[in-house]
């Protein structure tokens, strides 16, 4: 990258840092051959994530009041048990199920890059997610965040301008000193339209067969990269 | 301890992982000896600190809005300068020296000790700084806090309970599975009285010749330490 460098990045996480589809699809399927309970785990966690935009638009469009990630999800996944008929699940077993959020795994690329990047730049995670569930994971998953943007701070969910700008706010920076990061050009669209700086990557088995977008940039994103290691080359650390 | 472990523990910053003293005076006589200006640099740092308590008491009794402390340093730095006639400072010259709270070092044992918590526990600053003073603070001096919570992120100096119960809070923990450490009583009482743990360790040189208090426990905290190195080791890690 030539031109001008940002102070911080920060990266939407469900996708763009860990593989949350591989991830719930080995957790839950573990997790029923221990409890000894049969369901089709991977249609469920693709269901589950269906149900992850549609849950917060009723925040954001006010029709619920501020609700964090981990309550919308487990009224999702209450829902799908009754839908999908899964059988002898405990109040136990759905905490520690809702709880798989926050034991998702990084894209290969993605604990190297990041490492790379936090030698020169503030990073973070700006994502949907609650702080707790962002740090659990950071904690899990060893992801090295010099500190965690949760939706919760916001009160708000990406891609309200409460979210980008309150990064801004909050970091003490100008917009256009702060890089968002994601594998989605909707985030990307609207944290430009705030004046952040912006960088891409491809995340082509996200949403494994069923993915249907962001397989390449819909714009001149001021970084576009093959993934976290090859944005930390462009951005010469 | 013997007993019960906290799940996150949460730093008191300013003195207790910082030496504050010592870091500003080193810093300011620095550039006061490069810029050509003559000023009582150790006198300044110590009535800078003076004000720190005052300029927050009026945010705590709802005199003033909500005011990062950021901003009431420059409040006072700016009457200070005047105070004690310090000649020929430009804007950029109050910019450097206010941001010297971000360029703060830390006690010896601060990075090792908090090194081997973060295996184990959660960690990060519960400070009276704004997140991009502590953060800021952390990359410069390499303190390894999983996030940091600021007061800003709570609109609230401590000791007010919004603190650390707005800590809990993000950490969607019950306030007793979070220890409060610093080496302030007082903090201490204010957290315990919200049902936080407490972790206390004297940091007898933190004002100097000016310190009037804190060289042992008031109360029996749940933990009693020589420093930070000391808790790790009476917590196991």
């Amino acid at each position: 990258m030539a031109g001008r460098q940002p102070v911080a990045i920060v990266f939407d996480t469900f996708g763009t840092v860990v593989d949350w589809r591989t991830s719930l699809i080995a957790d839950l399927t573990a997790y029923g051959t221990q409890r000894g309970i049969s369901a089709d785990w991977v249609a469920l966690a693709d269901a589950w994530r269906a149900a992850y935009q549609p849950s917060m638009d009723r925040v954001r469009k006010g029709l619920q009041p501020w609700t964090t990630l981990d309550a919308l999800h487990r009224a999702s996944l209450d829902r799908l048990v009754m839908d999908f008929a899964i059988l002898g699940l405990t109040e136990g077993d759905l905490i520690h199920i809702n709880r798989v959020w926050h034991r998702l795994h990084p894209w290969p690329d993605a604990i190297p890059g990041l490492t790379r990047l936090k030698t020169r730049f503030i990073i973070g995670p700006l994502s949907n997610g609650n702080v707790s569930l962002l740090l659990n994971m950071a904690k899990f998953a060893g992801i090295p965040w010099d500190t965690i943007f949760g939706s919760d701070l916001f009160g708000h969910f990406k891609p309200d301008p409460e979210t980008y700008l309150g990064v801004a706010r909050l970091l003490d920076l100008r917009p256009d000193q702060v890089m968002m990061a994601a594998a989605h050009n909707g985030d990307l669209a609207a944290a430009r339209s705030h004046g952040l700086m912006t960088g891409f990557f491809p995340r082509p088995a996200e949403y494994g067969p069923h993915q249907k977008r962001d397989y390449a940039p819909d714009q001149d994103w001021d970084i576009v990269a093959a993934d976290i290691q090859d944005m930390a080359a462009q951005l010469g650390v």
